[in-house]
């Protein structure tokens, strides 16, 4: 069955909709309201109007088709709401309720995916944070996240799901599934589902256990022929796998055996949260691309080293410039400019020269500018290069800095708070090249 | 010779302040102006007043006795200022100008030495972003950082140290020094010094290379005992090393050596410029504890895994807590509560909860709280048990949570960005009680 009804609705009926301000039912039709152009049936028994939308007392009576039923009523009653919703032609579920599985009603749960396969339809959760497809302004989950892009987040964590949407929005998102017990719906068909959505450039899972492994991995694999997939596992140790028995019920195995298979899929494996927005971040905004030889341009001197470090313990290199350009730069820049790579333009470094050694540096895989000092004007130099592989850490704080690191932002460039997170995030890009790229 | 005239002078000229805006002999003239409580001499044939201060023509003409001498003026005058400033009774010498070793004039900067020495001075730089030491509201450099504090920031890279500064505002700095080219002072003389400072809590030091590997780690060792040491090494790879060479002209040894040696020594050492800055705010703030058995309480059962994969990695344990204790949680808490190790609050987490549970399970080594919703209160939550080992990871990213994290930044409590960054740091804290205790 197709997740269509889930992700492109016409129509959506929110079960469970509240007036109050601070409930989920309130705040979830207040977010599907916020951006969706279809119609939005709220169904609360006690309920004429919520925020100015007519509300139904029962999914009977709502007076047209329903697409996607987006529930949030007590968990007794999901059953029953299912099956009116199925009625009126939901095919898509969404089920925020909690209650069923992680609660010890493994019982209900099933009763739920009888329901819903019954009539051929497709439910996410129970027990989730809901779904956002901003392609189509349809937020049915929180916090509210509108802007369309190319990261899809499939989380089995609300929290973590919601961390990535809120620092992924710069760039934008093509989809966010919280995936809660995954009683019908798990990351398997999402991975099936995205690797032909055209919306989506990379697809990034926090996961914690799977059902089937071995189709897990198929499916990692097809899918990362098209686009690069992000894993974030947790319960990697066994305290870890402990505690993911309680989160989700689900049974985690061994680390060893996952990494192994996720290489050789072909996914990108993040150790952190943090790596995991990073990774996510660089493997959407730049794809795969061929990275051995890196240019540095750098104002800080300890900075540019760092990053040195991190280039070559990632096993890239620092480009060897040709004699020829040397003495060029060497011509060019400034006397205070320390001419090598990693190029040290110093202190009294401004945007302009950043320009220029770029443009008699033009043949590195890759640049890392570091800007570590107030440069007003970075965006523009970045902006004119965007032709290029250009990787920008920006470290300052001041007022300069804030308003560069708009800018870029603004733009939807990506930016990374230090030199070795700016590699870590390159050598992702160049992981996945050489990955699509092996014999 | 004590460095006292450095850091503790009753006046300071600044040679070579400027009335131009921008320019750094305005900058730091301005900076110390700010908050310095002795005499300040602006030195500028150009200009009679600067900031509304008195300027002087020439340090001849300076009135009184001079303690400290700030010089920015072009390398050619340097060592005639020195000399000038050494005979107004200057003992402390911060040389800010560029122009010496690092530009071929090694001999020039042979001479800055000899005159500083012929009369028992001490020189910081040439070559560098200067010193701070708000304990004296004394900023010779540039930010202005006034906060004083436990934090001293010693660093061969201008930028990396105003990094550092930057960040640890919130906790307070207790000095500040930029190395540059070290034609005098070094870290092994500031690690001496600052052992014996009653103000500094802990020493971060970024290093590329030392003079003298045996009494850098002799000055680690005995400062470890006192304080903690935490150190950030730039030119770990050859590539890192070549870098170095042009920075500052040291000459950095293998990294494996320094490694063995610094742990030996009893140095936290940091292997990333985010580790550099977690693990010194949290040695500043907790100093070393025994930390064997750590509990997780969160709203995020995503983020409990994370944390308990990270906790195990780092070979610390999830406590377990006592049956008792678990049935009085079971008691206690709402039924949405998983009761374990991560206690797993969910989504509907409140702040008191935190409050209740840490009242219950009272016998941690350590804590780790994980807000991963907006949840008012944390902060207050978190003060109540100061007493104890708490850390904080603070996730999101909405008004609720900016607000917090406010509440935590100005109270000087640290929060982490990330579950893992948090244990890290938890970590750090942890080697540096066992390395104080160990046999």
């Amino acid at each position: 069955m197709s997740l269509d009804p889930i992700f492109k609705p016409e129509s959506v009926a929110v079960v469970g909709a509240s007036r109050t301000e601070g409930k989920l039912g309130y705040t979830v039709l207040k977010n599907i309201k916020e951006g969706f152009k279809g119609r939005i049936y709220p169904v609360n028994p006690k309920a004429d109007e919520i925020l100015g939308l007519k509300c139904y007392s029962s999914v009977e009576e709502i007076p047209d088709r329903i697409d996607l039923a987006v529930i949030l009523v007590p968990y007794s009653s999901v059953v029953d709401i299912i099956r009116s919703c199925a009625k009126k032609g939901a095919r898509g579920f969404v089920v925020i309720s909690g209650g069923f599985r992680e609660a010890g009603r493994e019982d209900l749960e099933k009763e739920l995916v009888n329901e819903v396969r019954k009539v051929g339809g497709r439910l996410i959760g129970p027990n989730c944070q809901g779904i956002n497809n901003p392609h189509m302004g349809l937020c049915a989950s929180w916090p509210f996240i509108g802007k369309p892009g190319p990261i899809a987040i499939i989380s089995q964590s609300g929290t973590i799901g919601a961390y990535m949407e809120m620092n992924c929005e710069f760039l934008g998102i093509s989809k966010f599934v919280a995936l809660g017990n995954k009683a019908d719906v798990d990351e398997i068909d999402l991975l099936e589902y995205l690797a032909d959505d055209d919306e989506t450039k990379v697809v990034s899972i926090y996961m914690e256990g799977t059902r089937d492994g071995r189709k897990l991995i198929e499916a990692v694999e097809k899918c990362s022929r098209k686009k690069p997939v992000v894993i974030l596992k947790g319960g990697i140790t066994e305290a870890g796998r402990e505690s993911i028995k309680s989160h989700t019920g689900t049974l985690a195995g061994r680390d060893e055996v996952y990494d192994a298979a996720f290489r050789k899929a072909g996914a990108i494996r993040a150790s952190s949260l943090e790596e995991f927005l990073d990774f996510s971040i660089a493997l959407s905004f730049y794809g795969p691309r061929k990275i051995e030889e890196v240019v540095v341009i750098t104002s800080s001197g300890g900075c540019g080293i760092l990053a040195s470090d991190a280039i070559e313990m990632r096993g890239m290199k620092l480009m060897r410039i040709g004699e020829e350009k040397l003495k060029k730069l060497r011509e060019e820049m400034p006397d205070f400019v320390v001419v090598r790579n990693p190029l040290d333009l110093t202190g009294s470094a401004y945007a302009e020269l950043y320009d220029e050694a770029i443009n008699i540096v033009d043949n590195a895989d890759a640049y890392l500018l570091i800007f570590g000092d107030p440069i007003p004007g970075a965006f523009d130099v970045v902006k004119k290069h965007r032709e290029k592989t250009i990787f920008v850490s920006y470290l300052g704080g001041g007022d300069v800095e804030k308003d560069e690191v708009e800018k870029f932002r603004r733009s939807g460039f990506p930016i990374f708070p230090t030199p070795e997170r700016a590699v870590n995030a390159m050598h992702a890009v160049r992981n996945y090249w050489r990955m699509l790229n092996r014999g």
